[in-house]
């Protein structure tokens, strides 16, 4: 099956995942002080933030992975409705964490614990994805076959970054927070080969 | 008309759909004992797991159907907005059964009743998509004309799967949803000839 | 300018406008009797199929329209965002209609009025959509041109079928409702040679 | 990497973001003066109408502007995400500007601010998408090169545009509104030869 039909469905999830998170935003109602009430919910807007900037970079990172994919099957499909499935929880631990993120007490860690277990998630069924490809290079067009490897690495070092994320969740809620924006700042601003190669055989094939 | 619109509107329609989900995910407020609250909702997200799998697996079966399809008339596309209606209506069953999934009463037998009702109609919607295609060959593409019946039979099966589910839920809310979890399940682990024949013209036509 | 953004856009907000109508269905809290309270809000459930099965033969009578379209201008897109526009407003008076249907007094016929207006408000400028391409045919693919004005008419006639609906809401907010839903009915079952003809021109230029 | 995928999510983001605003339409319940309360709410429409048709019209700007690139490379997807984030972000200062314009003290200038400050922020990351394409050429179809430099300025036009808006919401919120209603104006009404001249180039490579 081609994947363009596949394509419609995870830009849609993502899009749709990416907006959606507005509406937790807060909207003090009434409030004499709105600046003042606004400005008291500032980890909703970091956490608003953080989500945004993550699930961008896993969608940049993952349509790199597809730009190679001229054909996909029933099993591929089901591994991509995971990490779909991934994506489209995001809104909610990240309203719990922005939630509880003032309180820093026990029920902030359960959130924080919560929210880099979701992010860290994304990053398994991304891995996952790029595994089966790299098992399953029938799928991928020829000259970006030998990338895959490095692809997959790449996606299981983004995935193991969140393992401290998660460790440091148990302890202090922001650091673990801070930790995951500084993932995103990471991969936003790296430069990696993968793509890049990616490109240059899409351009080859196109132009 | 070529289906490419249809297309658009269909998966747009399922990713939003499994997308909405996610606004019923328990989001206690104040809670101080937040782990153990979020825990408390499990049906919640054994609900949203559910509904997320077959609304994906009913998008996998769709997909391939329509992967035969060269153009689509009038009546073709108001038998999809049928099914698209029941897509887009399965976050409100699904908030409902797992809001009384605890009660264990008469009000969860109600609530797990048109949930299963809700998974069946998307089924006999597909179904009715199937028939129509049997009826109306024209409209798909040479080559895969001899499978319809085989992919009408297995969308009929699918659908009559919900039955006993109809059945259980009268007696045990619990044991009609794990059921609904094991046609997932059923569907998602099938190895069927159909889209394999379908992949195959595909990739005779394309490649 | 090519139309595939456009379509995007479009098909886009009609997907969302007729899934977010799910988030106005009635979620009963700790109800004790599901069934009769459910029951209670059937005009929830009528007021979100005439809103689905409206906006859904919108679509179809658009991409009707928009499969002539061979290239769009900025006043075109302006118009067809007017359009949008209306689709997206859709779930608010339907939620309001269901809310004061059972009312049936002065807060239901307002409620009915606005919902009659919205419809025919779409209607409105689907019609000007049309009569736009009649007065700029440079837009549309040369053999197509001659169905224009029998697609104006056509989208005029469903325009004006809402003027009594909109009378029948001063009067009976029922009645009015049940007009809507004929309109509905009507346009879903009607044969018409606009869509043939133009389906035929696609035809011609594709096969 | 070819820009469909990105046209894809641009058009998600934008077709959600516009339709989530119907989600802070003022629902009355239980209203005895429908007509009544449903007026009183004026400023939600207006702000409704205003964040819609801006929202529509930075769209119709990129869309232009878009429609000249031939290749992205991941810098430029992460500046198109920044506008993204700013578009998905407009239903929440939206609503808040819409609950607060009553109230004509403090809070509203509060809302106002932050209102104009997010269209701002939108006409920003539209100015920074030109102006990256305007230092990375390369991306863009070799005869629309010349009118980069014209799309950027009108670009920061509509994004200096704003600046009295923001000290307008200083000391009057409706006037700060009136302001960002007349922007839109004028950008919908506005002739520019940059789209023009990017329609006709468009017309070239595919006519």
């Amino acid at each position: 099956m081609s994947p363009g039909r596949l394509h419609a469905l995870i830009d849609g999830v993502f899009a749709i995942a990416i907006t959606l998170l507005v509406l937790d935003l807060p909207r003090p109602a009434g409030s004499d002080q709105l600046a003042r009430d606004l400005l008291h919910n500032w980890p909703s807007y970091a956490a608003y933030a953080v989500s945004f900037a993550t699930v961008g970079i896993v969608w940049i990172e993952h349509t790199g992975m597809m730009s190679a994919v001229r054909s996909v099957n029933r099993r591929f499909i089901e591994r991509t409705l995971v990490l779909l499935f991934f994506v489209s929880v995001v809104p909610w631990p990240t309203a719990l964490a922005a939630d509880y993120a003032r309180d820093g007490g026990a029920q902030a860690r359960t959130a924080a614990l919560l929210y880099a277990a979701t992010l860290m998630l994304m990053g398994v069924a991304v891995t996952l994805g790029w595994r089966y490809l790299v098992s399953h290079d029938e799928l991928v067009a020829e000259p970006v076959r030998t990338v895959l490897p490095a692809g997959a690495r790449r996606s299981l070092l983004g995935t193991l970054a969140y393992v401290p994320a998660l460790l440091l969740a148990l302890v202090s809620p922001a650091a673990s927070f801070g930790l995951a924006a500084l993932i995103a700042v990471y991969f936003a601003c790296s430069r990696t080969a993968v793509p890049g190669l990616m490109r240059d055989h899409a351009a080859d094939s196109t132009g």
